[in-house]
């Protein structure tokens, strides 16, 4: 199945070569990073987002930054190297993965070091582990899309939330990589795609790479979901999560148990797909997830195009948790799982 | 309790004045309609919004736009009265409110004219019929707000949907009206008010309305509201309706039903508060209730910032149904009605 690639190696000049996500849909812009600074201000600035394509470009980014600096003795290299890769782990705060894949990527700078390898020695294995992140993370997606493939008949209508697509790995996705892989398989498979405010990912990102790949995508307002629900027009749902406790409780974008819920009171399936590196055996139950409170900016727009009152509240997490109850099964890269969740 | 007002006669000048609803929440602009083309216009273009206040503004605009031919013979004053009528009472096709509020004015006009009345008499007797329209509107709002004040208790948290405020009336409202007459009697009531997507009317109006109003209220995106009920944050729902069948079923806004799914699986009263004429026994059940889709346009933003890619599809419903079995309590001015609903 052919779909966008949120991330990977630039076909020439040796750097990163990312879709800038803060143009979509309106325009499809390719942006090659070169630097620590550019692959620092794409994760900030949300030009490349989604937790696996973060620690994608974490990896990438470092290598890209560090090739113009092939020339130089190691004794310079090796503390420039643990330098950036100390900027570009701490891009962004919250996802796991970004430090993960860094921690991958000093690891081997550390031990081809301590060996007293040269400068172009130390860059072949910096590059070979970064590419070996990106195609674990394709792999990971396929997997995931095999897996949850199985649960999408031909004809199905399947509802998400936020983008949890191939814009948001360097692979097919997560929760839409079921849908690819049944589209591949022959089947006719549509999306409802959830806007998915305050920051419309459903509407921006997942409408703007179903619709690249030929699937067919109707986008609704959050609130609608419910009624196409009754009128029987919703088979199942797959969403993503950005973290999953040990009970199955499964927190992903705000909305998202909001869908649960509907989908429980109308008796549709209600799947969570996610790599299985999301699953966070430390927090028991989801009460254990700390939910982030973003800016409300984001809810009450832009000063000169306010929609909220100055002295009205605003209440405006960026993810809420599922629990454990309403989820049908949980899809990861080894496999179903059915409840009982006993993640360990 | 004070509360803003949508439309009432203009202080001096023999106008009707209306609060501009599109400057809203920015700005707070009166509008003074003198003439049937301004009537017409701020109808149409929702610069005055909501059934009720609809209907008080073409009777009060057709009084206003008829009072600088004071001077003019009955002969000729009379089919120019019939031919302004015809012009508001055609303004917007939907709501029930504003032919019915015109009919009236027609009925006085033709009684009068038939009686050989002079145009003085003809306008004072519209005036006074549209002042009547007028103080039953808000007789009806406080009435409601009377009947519902007894659900809401000191401390209490009420979610509401959309704008069914004072904003959507000439008085204080129909799901908000509760809401002003418990304060008014003294207990703490704070509003959470979902925004309402996609034209944002809780995040402008009803957040904007309760401000001036000195009502605490929190604004959140509409899949966030279940999130706030999971933690126990709410203690009821009231909401408006545009129509009610005879079994109960309530069409409103979209995004009612999927509130009304939450507060059910949460175990939260849902409650609908609206004008005993929203009531329509013709419709036996709510699959009598047409609804009406509109605009991709105002899910997917202006043509200089799309939020969805030009070939994905949108559903985009105006209202949805909520049926009967979700209504904890239907409160009119009539009082308050229990299930099993049997309106006649």
């Amino acid at each position: 199945m052919e779909h966008v690639h949120a991330v990977d190696w630039a076909p020439t000049g040796g750097g990163v070569r990312i879709i800038d996500q803060r143009r979509l849909p309106g325009h499809l812009v390719h942006r090659d990073l070169m630097t620590v600074d550019e692959v620092v201000d794409a994760i900030q600035t949300l030009a490349v987002r989604g937790a696996p394509a973060i620690g994608v470009a974490g990896a990438l980014g470092l290598v890209a930054a560090l090739r113009p600096f092939a020339g130089e003795p190691a004794a310079t290299f090796v503390p420039r190297a643990r330098a950036a890769a100390d900027r570009i782990g701490a891009a962004r705060p919250t996802a796991v993965n970004l430090p993960r894949a860094v921690d991958r990527m000093r690891a081997v700078l550390e031990r081809h070091a301590a060996a007293g390898a040269t400068t172009g020695a130390l860059l072949d294995a910096l590059a070979d582990e970064a590419s070996a992140v990106l195609e674990e993370d394709r792999a990971m997606c396929r997997r995931i899309g095999e897996w949850g493939a199985s649960l999408v008949a031909d004809g199905a209508r399947v509802a998400t939330h936020c983008n949890a697509g191939a814009l948001a790995t360097a692979g097919m996705g997560t929760a839409l990589a079921p849908v690819y892989v049944a589209v591949e398989a022959g089947r006719r498979v549509t999306v409802i795609a959830g806007e998915t405010r305050p920051l419309l990912q459903g509407a921006r990102l997942t409408a703007w790479e179903l619709t690249r790949a030929g699937i067919p995508v109707t986008v609704v307002p959050d609130g609608a979901v419910a009624s196409l629900m009754r009128a029987g027009r919703v088979d199942l749902c797959i969403v993503g999560a950005d973290r999953i406790a040990a009970n199955g409780d499964a927190a992903n974008k705000i909305g998202t148990y909001a869908l649960a819920v509907a989908a429980r009171h109308h008796g549709v399936p209600f799947y969570v797909a996610a790599p299985s590196s999301t699953i966070d055996p430390r927090a028991a139950t989801g009460a254990g997830i700390p939910i982030e409170e973003r800016a409300r900016s984001e809810v009450t727009g832009s000063a000169d195009a306010l929609t909220v009152p100055a002295d009205a509240a605003v209440f405006n997490p960026a993810f809420d948790v599922t629990p454990a109850e309403l989820i049908t099964a949980i899809i990861t890269d080894q496999g179903i799982h059915r409840p009982p969740y006993t993640f360990a």
